[in-house]
């Protein structure tokens, strides 16, 4: 008998004490492993999440995550083959490992990356720009983003034992969240190893992650209002989970992304010789090959124009010829073995379906490849279908494997109402080159799509195609696709957290939020704050800057000295004519450097670079003889982990002899953690 | 007998041929009208929106839509009197009737402002920034956000019969989407009123409104994918909601936002000579009388320090006992009736639970203020009552009228957890005027808000109160409140629409998205674009620039001209020594100066004036001996609807002799329509 997988409960390995499922390998019928959960404490283990897990993960900055996340990234890089051995027992090809394994690790470092360039190093978010409430800047609000104090759940699919695990694991780590994965069980052996991996590094702190290695049992009955259970897998099991009371009634997040009837469209524009054509053919036998299909990403309808229906499904047909099915340790394979022979019934009972209302072009159903052991491995040959017209079949079914149904278009809106029928998709793909056919059904579709990809010949060579989710880019789809949203960068991270309007006076927001607020208390520092290192920089430490007259010599020097001579500037009776400004102004780059030749403290110091501006806007003009001032202050400071400065926001308003604003905008700057 | 209410179908006033039930009057029993729906067409009025409405709203730019919301909020502002007559049945003072009208007309005029202001003129809105996906740049991803082609029903409470449909009907019409609106019963004939006078303005598209005088019947058996139900009420009925198959596996998006037991935080800072300890006191009998506590944000829970609990109570019940209860249409009266001899019913019932586990400190839940007729009018005294040690009443059972409970704390984290308890909330109060028990409270609370309040005596002035939702913040909150999210300026639009990840090459994502994307083709207009009206404009013309050399004179006499005499462009030994600049190089605010010398067309012509910069990034330095020029290309195109003119943004990259980046910015303009 194999080994028994264990799961890992409150800083500790658990083993059930049944023998468990045996778990065969995909490709030999042998078994790997045995899996059961049986005497599992659930509640222990969402108790340990959430006294443990969560408040050490909370306690660290969205800094300090991204980099335990960059740690482990280089961690699992240094585990990798015994990864990849393992997951030819899946059934996978190391092509689909690679996706897999490398794709799971890549999200770790998107990421890690992310994390640090568009999040403070704070443990709070901001959302959006601040709110005047009330015409005297005493009343002002702002939307913020903090953790819940609950635990999430996630629940994987078997076709991305490791990189479901990861693109779930890293934005709610980011977010704050304590992690309980529980990986389906036909693959769990390459999960249970990856947390292994994790695990004996000690990179994530206590609790933050833990594996149930087998049934959910009681865990949602564990779950309440801040706790959240990410669900990845069937429509079928996305309803059961929507049923349980508390999602329904205790305020559990329930996020599903569930298979979908993705499409590909080919463009009418798209001729037989163009390259797209070709780019069209290879990106459908690759989503029906890869993963054998297993992919809820996967092309399962493909949508063409009826005058090269044909001459598409020759080129498929043809192609997918090419295509070696097999044990995935042979190396000319291309297309393992299906999961299971369970899931093999699963794929040809949905191709029966479908052939009621489509013909079948290529492939046996019933038959499996030459040179191997079909009784006992999960193998398949690709199965192409031509769908009947007005078919309602290929809309319904969802076969999850290397099944696809070809069906025709006349006009692009026919070709928009049959990707509809899908009902919501994570991902469609358009192959044009023609802007106004990708314009057209680019729009017609996003609203049934999470992702759509266009390709032509200017892409394909940096594409990633059709089925593959990018850490950077939203991952989920509306309707049948669950209605969920992974991914995306940090809306991901912030999908996981709590938005909070606070309204409250500057100087308390100010508090509230560690950034400073317009209209909050500035603060003089002892000396002028280019003197102070990043450490020694306070939140509103201000310089008032004495004042600077604009003359008309100045305007007209400096249209001259940078070649600037728009007319507002040098023309008079022009600038009269000048419905805003009705007289010569001051260029707006002119008041911006006048500003800094005022704010600036110019001998070395911790102050090392003005790298950018932020929100430069001109309020009103300055005329000849004006006296502008500005007034600099603290924003926000962000030290950096890894170096040895950080970045300093400043918030500049410029002035005239008036008190009017001029202009205001944030200044960044890059400072030295000492002096 | 009384009118019977209609409902708006199709184009056409609906008569439901039976009776009725009666609708009375809540101050005097008289009854106000009928209401009946029997007989209604519910499919038909879901198919005129979808088909009718819905495109007719979707053909419209979001400024368009904007522009009849403002057309809207003017109407409606002429025919308050009449509002404010019928508002006077539903038990509201004028100053309830306020909150409820003025309230739903300011809401309007906020959306047609912020729908000016933060959206294209366009159908489609952006979500984030490019995201680079190849290193070669030639595949690229964006998020937009486009208009599902759905419909969306709005089911709202009977406590703000205007407000509550005009801030669901607001930024539902700024996404694109045709609005059913079912109010409740209760007091549906003011919300009938407010629809006939927006009907019979004509200002809205065909199919934008419909109204349902009555029961919903089967109108949720006609959802699917793209519909939406956003939902104000009880969470048991929003539980009835959650369980309908169209939601639990059609797609429908359910919107709920219930009433829940909002908290309001005395902070230990707060001696009662402080201003704050008033402003406390005020606040919570405010939140306990206005609309007669059936408000979902009112204060159920009072939270504060032990020692002071006893003068918080005191304070609380002298400043109630000044409330004078009675018939709205009376100019002394502060409070008026419930909604309802049931309503009345309901809320005796929650206080017998609530007394349990509180003791009763000031009104009588059985009697009823003098000088009425109870019988007939649903009054009732404002009740206070003080919750015994660790009682659980007050965290579990929401009395939907006039009624608080007092508890105490000792510790901060004491208060949080009595806050806790409530299991999520619409929003809370912190009064404190200390900024670190600010902080701490604020960020505790917040996983537990959908909006938090800071008040002190600085904000008080312009503060809107603990109870008021502003349609620039999101309204709604987590677990309990019923975790939705509604407001929130433009969130609130961009909520009622699909986002969707677009990858393609730079070229066919600016013909998809009409904004250019780096990396796309850049095309020579016929004339400097700075000649080019408005109209003239295309996405993607372009000025490439001579390039001019900065030499060390240059910087050096930037430095004189300007003051800024920043070691890094003065002192080559000490420039030297910067980490990041190794020599002296030029000023930003030097290359950008230089870089508008260098693409600035002089004469007078359509562009009249540069107002901001966006996003601008010094990339790397610009050395003495360096040369640069500019590629200026027109990226977006916004016209302004009630203007001769319009924005331009330009996307802006200076280059050195190498072609390498040296700073990249947009520069925003404003460009005459005509020559």
């Amino acid at each position: 008998m194999t080994t028994l997988l264990e799961s890992y409960v409150a800083g500790r390995w658990f083993r059930s004490a049944d023998d468990g499922e045996p778990l065969l390998d995909a490709a030999t019928g042998d078994e790997v492993a045995r899996i059961s959960a049986r005497g599992l404490d659930y509640a222990a283990l969402v108790h340990h999440a959430r006294t443990v897990g969560g408040p050490a993960v909370r306690a660290l900055t969205f800094h300090q995550r991204a980099k335990l996340l960059k740690a482990l990234a280089l961690h699992l890089g240094e585990h990798k083959p015994e990864l990849y051995d393992l997951s030819l027992r899946t059934g996978a090809t190391t092509r689909d490992t690679w996706v897999d394994v490398d794709g799971g690790i890549g999200t770790l470092f998107s990421y890690a990356s992310k994390g640090v360039r568009e999040l403070p190093n704070d443990t709070i978010a901001f959302d959006g720009a601040l709110e005047p409430l009330g015409r005297q800047g005493t009343f002002v609000g702002q939307h913020v983003y903090t953790s819940r104090p609950g635990v999430t759940v996630q629940i994987n699919a078997f076709n991305f034992p490791v990189w479901g695990m990861l693109e779930k694991l890293a934005p709610a780590f980011l977010a704050g969240l304590p992690s309980i994965v529980k990986p389906a069980g036909q693959t769990a052996y390459l999960t249970e190893r990856a947390v292994r991996v994790i695990i004996d590094s000690g990179i994530l702190p206590p609790g933050a992650l833990q594996l149930v290695s087998g049934g959910a049992g009681s865990l949602l009955d564990e779950l309440g209002v801040h706790d959240s259970v990410a669900f990845t897998g069937s429509a079928h099991t996305a309803g059961i989970l929507r049923r349980h009371p508390n999602v329904l009634d205790g305020g559990v997040h329930l996020g599903v992304e569930a298979d979908s009837l993705n499409c590909s469209v080919l463009g009418p524009d798209v001729h037989p010789e163009d390259p797209e054509f070709d780019l069209f053919v290879k990106g459908v036998v690759t989503e029906m090959t890869v993963k054998a299909g297993q992919k809820c990403t996967a092309v399962r309808r493909v949508i063409v124009p009826e005058a090269l229906a044909g001459r598409v499904t020759e080129a498929l047909a043809a192609r997918l010829a090419r295509i070696r099915v097999g044990d995935p340790r042979d190396p000319d394979v291309r297309m393992g073995a299906l999961a299971s022979l369970a899931q093999r019934d699963e794929v040809r009972k949905a191709v029966e379906a479908l052939r009621s209302g489509a013909d079948l072009v290529f492939g046996d159903p019933a038959g499996s490849p030459a040179d191997v052991d079909a009784r006992r491995g999960a193998f398949l040959s690709p199965i192409l279908l031509r769908a009947h017209p007005g078919a309602g079949q290929p809309h319904d079914v969802e076969p999850f494997g290397p099944v696809s149904t070809v069906m025709s278009y006349e006009t692009l809106d026919q070709a928009v109402t049959l990707a509809a029928r899908g009902r919501g998709s994570l991902v469609g793909s358009v192959i044009t080159h023609d802007p106004a056919v990708a314009r057209h059904l680019v729009l017609s579709l996003a609203p049934w799509h999470g992702r759509i990809l266009v390709l032509d010949r200017d892409d394909a060579g940096e594409s990633t195609g059709h089925g593959s989710p990018l850490p950077t880019l939203v991952h989920g789809g509306p309707g049948r696709a669950g209605g969920g949203e992974e991914l995306g960068g940090i809306r991901g991270v912030l999908g996981h957290m709590q938005r909070t309007a606070v309204q409250a006076s500057p100087h308390l927001l100010t508090a509230v939020t560690g950034r400073w607020t317009t209209g909050a208390r500035r603060d003089v520092p002892p000396q002028h704050p280019f003197r102070l290192s990043l450490t020694e920089l306070e939140i509103g430490h201000t310089v008032e800057t004495a004042s600077r007259t604009v003359t008309l010599d100045d305007i007209a020097h400096f249209a001259d000295f940078t070649g600037d001579r728009f007319y507002a500037h040098t023309d008079e009776a022009s600038a009269t004519r000048n419905p805003l400004f009705g007289g010569i102004v001051a260029h707006g780059y002119l008041v911006v450097s006048l500003a800094a030749g005022l704010f600036v403290d110019p001998a070395p110091g911790p102050v090392l670079a003005n790298f950018g501006v932020d929100g430069l806007r001109f309020l009103s003009p300055v005329r000849p003889g004006d006296s502008i001032s500005v007034l600099l202050t603290v924003k926000q400071v962000t030290p950096r982990i890894n170096a040895d400065y950080g970045e300093v926001r400043w918030d500049a308003l410029v002035r005239n002899q008036n008190g009017d604003a001029v202009a205001t905008y944030d200044v960044l700057t890059l400072v030295a953690k000492s002096r």
